[in-house]
């Protein structure tokens, strides 16, 4: 069988992936007395005393809603909520294997985006967090902007701040051996997509000074011709391309350090990365199929090279992020996930790689790497609170080892 | 400690009651490689083609959501959505145990009719179908009204359905005993609220011919002042009390063979039920405090007694009901759940009390025993596929086992 039998078959085989468990055990009647009539009308009293009691006393407390409309999904583009599903479904199995968050695939049936806000900001009751998934831009600009101002649990778009982390966790890893600062290498985003500008903000949040944004046009700068801007683009380019630099990708990667590509297969060519500067850094993240393959890319003379692959050392994925960063947010019972707890995953993931490890292939730690997120869950959980986010207090290296404990792993 | 005690540190200690597992081993990046990037596309685009395909490719095929706006909970009242979960959650470990459906409790944030349908119908292409819970009267009826206009998937409002099926069974069963007809029979319904009248719709529909309905102020009537009658009362007043009686619960149950209480604790004394006819059957169906208690309905010379509760015999619960019919609902992917699917489960109940075994304190069969949910899969899912509405065949009796197979009971 190929790969497309056997997925399809693996998919009709147990029709589907997720499926509820009770977790506790009801032996008799006396326990179904407890968790259903009459029992279970105390808890419902106490949480209409106190809402924030439902954390605690229900099962959304560990409950993340994996929401879609299905416009944007993997390269396949829009598919609709229905075919959508097998994603956010591997979604969710990710979350709990690495996580050990319970996320429920939710795909709604339409295309607005003050229907998508509305609906779920009425779901809020049910959840401890949203992650926002596989949505077309700009829409998924506003709705996460919205969601943000209405919502009083954490939502998060990971194909925009999933990617930046991760992306981030790398360029330090990468900086690191080569010995160069954030603060002073130039760094081109070759791609100024949802997941391209939010790698560019959260790189200035980390202190880059030298960033410059391409879209598929060429070098973005302050002054362009407003047309072929968005808002999240319109906010980044006074921040950017301080030298207004003109052209395309030729021009830009001219003597640069780090090359990040969130655009198409194909598009880095040897020659281009070729006139980079000393010790060049290339992550080429188009996926399945990168802008440049790893190994064309080390022949190519760059130092460090990374891609979305899981065949190619250096794999930059999102599963990085996610499951510990939900783990950390919800433990502390965060409002937001904030920039400082992005910067905190970041770093937490490039900690894990220490100066002594560090090598050319080793700059990031495996996506199967079981310290990963209970680092990102204990880091992200202390952003929370020192930033006054957090809701409950808990002691980070508590959130870490408790992670570690519940967290199976792949 | 006392129930309340236990209940709160029963719901404390595991942060509720579901959680969501993988169902499929994930033992390395192969197996991961089909179940996320890249082999997830492959059912992506089998559903994209033909939506049907998400119910056999996806978790969707057995999820069904419990939802509710917390407006109705148990004898609580308007407790609002976050209060409302425990008691969701509860109903969803019953669906896991007795009818092996995952159910995903879905406590919606407003009290807006209209708001509550469009927010379900954009969350279809999650579900196979969809249980609503705990919603105030009359909205109910309107939420239920118009679902089932839009949904492609059974929409199901258990308070009364559930209730009505339960309670057809129970009487389906006394009748047997006592050696009466049901089509001859003057029942007598207490209450026409959600259940009252769901109750009195399906005693119709199951051939009942002398049905008297009251509301708190008394026997209904055609006729009556319209400003007292909901639109379901109003539609079933021509049907019912065929003969004018006026007054209240004492001259309706003179005669009466039959009396269905689902109104308020304590409301029937010895004195109001000794005037029955001869075998007197009496469902004091209010919880958890009876209209009549069993025993003195038994003391007052009533030939079969059934109360909601699990510490008399003859429990009415609609426990004994939704996991089954669901169970059978999908398994053969129906579009509705009609009146023949409810007349099926109700009398796939009562036959699972043979004649030999028929006693007065046993004319319906125990809330957790194993064969129920069975019986009514198989039975609903014939009466799906006879009326046409499912969109798949399957041998019941294949229903049956297959069901028998998969439910672990409590």
């Amino acid at each position: 069988m190929n790969l497309r039998q056997e997925a399809l078959q693996f998919h009709r085989e147990h029709q589907g992936k997720l499926t509820m468990v009770t977790k506790v055990g009801l032996k008799n009647e006396y326990d179904l007395s407890l968790a259903y009539t009459p029992g279970v009308a105390e808890p419902c009293k106490e949480i209409q005393t106190d809402k924030d009691l439902s954390f605690e006393y229900t099962c959304r407390g560990n409950m993340v809603g994996v929401v879609t409309d299905g416009t944007r999904v993997l390269g396949l583009g829009d598919i609709g909520p229905e075919a959508s599903m097998p994603v956010m479904e591997g979604k969710a199995v990710l979350y709990k294997l690495l996580g050990d968050v319970d996320a429920i695939p939710i795909c709604l049936d339409t295309k607005d985006a003050a229907k998508f806000v509305e609906t779920v900001r009425l779901l809020q009751p049910c959840f401890a967090g949203i992650n926002l998934e596989d949505i077309e831009s700009p829409k998924c600009f506003e709705i996460e902007k919205q969601l943000n101002n209405v919502m009083e649990i954490p939502v998060f778009h990971d194909d925009q701040h999933g990617t930046a982390i991760a992306c981030l966790a790398t360029v330090i890893g990468a900086l690191r051996l080569v010995k160069k600062d954030l603060e002073e290498v130039r760094i081109v985003v070759n791609g100024a997509g949802a997941a391209g500008t939010a790698i560019v903000q959260l790189l200035l949040h980390a202190g880059a000074q030298d960033v410059i944004m391409l879209d598929s046009r060429g070098i973005m700068a302050e002054g362009m011709n407003m047309r072929r801007v968005n808002s999240v683009q319109a906010m980044l380019l006074p921040k950017t391309n301080q030298q207004k630099l003109q052209g395309g990708l030729k021009e830009a990667v001219q003597g640069a350090d780090v090359l990040i590509g969130v655009s198409a297969p194909g598009v880095f060519t040897a020659q281009t990365i070729s006139c980079m500067n000393r010790d060049a850094i290339v992550l080429a993240l188009c996926n399945p199929d990168p802008e440049i393959a790893y190994e064309a890319a080390k022949a190519a003379g760059v130092k460090v090279a990374g891609t979305g692959r899981s065949d190619s050392p250096n794999q930059v994925n999102n599963v990085l992020v996610f499951p510990g960063l939900f783990r950390g947010a919800i433990d502390v019972r965060a409002r937001k996930i904030n920039d400082a707890m992005k910067l905190a995953a970041a770093y937490a993931i490039a900690d894990l790689v220490d100066e002594q490890q560090l090598r050319e292939d080793y700059v990031v730690p495996n996506v199967f790497d079981t310290r990963v997120a209970p680092a990102v869950a204990a880091a992200v959980a202390r952003a929370a609170m020192d930033t006054g986010v957090a809701r409950l207090k808990k002691d980070p290296e508590k959130v870490r080892t408790e992670a570690a404990a519940r967290i199976k792993g792949v």
